[in-house]
């Protein structure tokens, strides 16, 4: 396999976005990754984006042709395909668009993501996320992504010494980051009393413990690590792709508070990069819930099952801590447009392996982790980039 | 790239299926394409699967882990991906399945396609099908799929000599052909008269020039080539893969009567394998509508614009012909269950390469073809595969 960097990337700002559609969103996201990669379009070899349900959000499919048409590479028939894995497409289009070059089979090649969620009729969003979850005995049964979460954190919290307030010290984290990036949907910081105050949603989740319905779209562009000169001074090396399954249902796991295909695409990324947790200085994790961030700080292998909450209370995951977790904000909030989360999460890491993260800068970093998640945990990609 | 061979296939038979639902469908192709390579699921490193529209259907997105949970493969953790592509999506996985295995990244792959159609209220197929073109500017305004392909047909017939009993000829071939095959939905022979009788969908097309709504799904395991022996005595090497779009609406196009992503993929699929056309033994073109085999025929430059008419009538893509053309019945007698379609094409290719097709088996064939098209042409991939 050739080694692959990324030389370009993108992304609109996230968040109610009534004056964009679907088809804006990644015109605008595409154009800022190939401007920053100084690179014109027809360059580009191939695409590939992660949507989740354009078909359910926007009565679309066929996004792959769409976006490459309206990117105006459409007369160059370029390859263009859409992946799909729920809240962990964009993380499955960006592992794509790694292995397509690697392969040797395209070179220039831009991976993509793009959700548009907000413009739906009144509960059509939370209705189309069930489809993230088993529909025949999930949501038939009345199961929505809070509802499944809640669960995780009610055995969670029975079974690991996790206090309320540390809890909420994730969202508190990532709003504080989140007023230090300026493509996040919430800028605002909080305190634990604005999460332990706001309305329930699914208990023990409140609405501070969710992450929002959002429209967004992210793109960065990979390349051979052997041409990335040609067009950055900075390319950032893909280190490991990693990519896991599980059951799609909830019920089905070994252990509904331990996501286990976190922990497989943790460890074979790991494996693939020859590196050790130490190595890593930053990590983009899918915090679509508070205790989402809990688990996969523990189901990568950051610190013991059960300790993630005194590790984020003890402030080891904020920007200047041991181990900065969602540096961007995270989903909580930048927000969380489905497909584009996960190239979200690499556009945030590729800032601070630049030094271009401005006010989230964290001092020095060289080699950074993703963790982008679908549905309860049924798939799960894991990537570690570095400075080359 | 290390190169790629076939090992396993497995198809249900295709139809209005009302006693299985999406899940067994895959299940069924999968245990069968692994059967047929006398392999046990747990050797499968990774999954790929083409679906257009679970999201519509059957309002279940996360196809990919759903898959694999239901294959029971979910405690292996392997990578399984959703690839979409409207009708093209099943090409678009068989390549993704392909580019993983060329690129060394994994070793034995399923790629599937799947499409539960049936089972929708009334009218909502065709609704559904219409997000394969552009929702704003096709849909919005009331084109439906016959309707565009139509357009394509009325264009075609202004241009060229093409009779409408030559269009025809196309069913009557497919219908033929599907009533050597025991998967196809239709296994009735017609006539002309039949197609000419039938009912009025969109001026010039009749009933009979359209492929149906399907239930189905079909898979096919690959391998790197020099393990292939290790699980079958007869690999089918991939010799070519190659994949481009178009403008998404019909309207945007050089010319609607010849679609220049089939153009495209077929010049670049030639120079991938360094053959030409008096190479290939036959081809499984797209002939979602009659009009798209003839387009098809020409696009891919088996003969000259405005000849593939004559060429039908004159029986030289018939099964005993010069260029065999969907000897599997195609989508018209096959039945098209969108996400499928393109698996059932590298299906029958293989089978009439191993010489198992039985009543329509291609006699000496070494060399065959796939070509599968999303929506009116905005995504075309083609592969060319050979006896090793």
């Amino acid at each position: 396999m050739r080694d692959v960097a990324i030389i370009g990337i993108g992304c609109t700002t996230f968040g109610e976005k009534w004056g964009s559609s679907f088809r804006d969103l990644f015109v605008e996201a595409g154009a800022l990754a190939l401007e920053d990669a100084q690179l014109s379009g027809e360059k580009i070899d191939a695409m590939y984006v992660g949507n989740m349900s354009a078909g359910r959000f926007i009565e679309q499919e066929h996004i792959g042709a769409l976006i490459a048409d309206y990117a105006g590479l459409a007369t160059h028939h370029i390859p263009s395909t859409r992946v799909e894995a729920a809240c962990a497409s964009g993380g499955l289009a960006f592992r794509q668009a790694m292995i397509a070059v690697a392969s040797g089979m395209e070179d220039i090649v831009v991976a993509a993501g793009v959700e548009k969620m907000t413009d739906v009729e009144p509960g059509a969003s939370t209705d189309t996320l069930t489809g993230a979850a088993d529909r025949e005995w999930e949501g038939f049964v009345g199961a929505t992504f809070p509802g499944l979460y809640a669960m995780i954190a009610t055995d969670y919290m029975h079974r690991y010494p996790l206090t309320r307030e540390q809890l909420a010290q994730v969202a508190v984290k990532n709003h504080y980051n989140g007023a230090r990036n300026p493509i996040a949907q919430f800028q605002q910081e909080i305190t634990i009393n604005t999460v332990l105050k706001s309305t329930m949603v699914a208990e023990p989740l409140r609405l501070f413990d969710c992450s929002p319905i959002t429209d967004g779209a992210a793109a960065v562009i990979v390349a051979p690590l052997e041409r990335a000169r040609e067009f950055t001074d900075t390319p950032i090396r893909i280190l490991a792709s990693a990519q896991a399954s599980d059951t799609i249902t909830l019920h089905d796991r070994r252990d509904i508070s331990t996501l286990d295909a976190s922990v497989a695409a943790g460890q074979r990324a790991f494996r693939m990069a020859k590196l050790t947790h130490k190595d890593i200085d930053l990590i983009e994790v899918h915090d679509c819930f508070s205790i989402a961030e809990i688990c996969a700080i523990e189901d990568l292998g950051f610190c013991k099952k059960g300790l993630a909450g005194r590790l984020t209370a003890e402030g080891e995951t904020a920007l200047n801590g041991r181990i900065p977790v969602n540096t961007s904000g995270g989903l909580k909030a930048c927000g969380h447009p489905v497909g584009a989360t996960g190239i979200k999460q690499v556009y945030e890491v590729v800032q601070q392996l630049r030094g271009e993260a401005g006010k989230r800068q964290i001092d020095g970093a060289t080699i950074g982790m993703t963790h982008n998640v679908g549905g309860t945990g049924a798939t799960v990609a894991v990537h570690i980039m570095g400075v080359d």
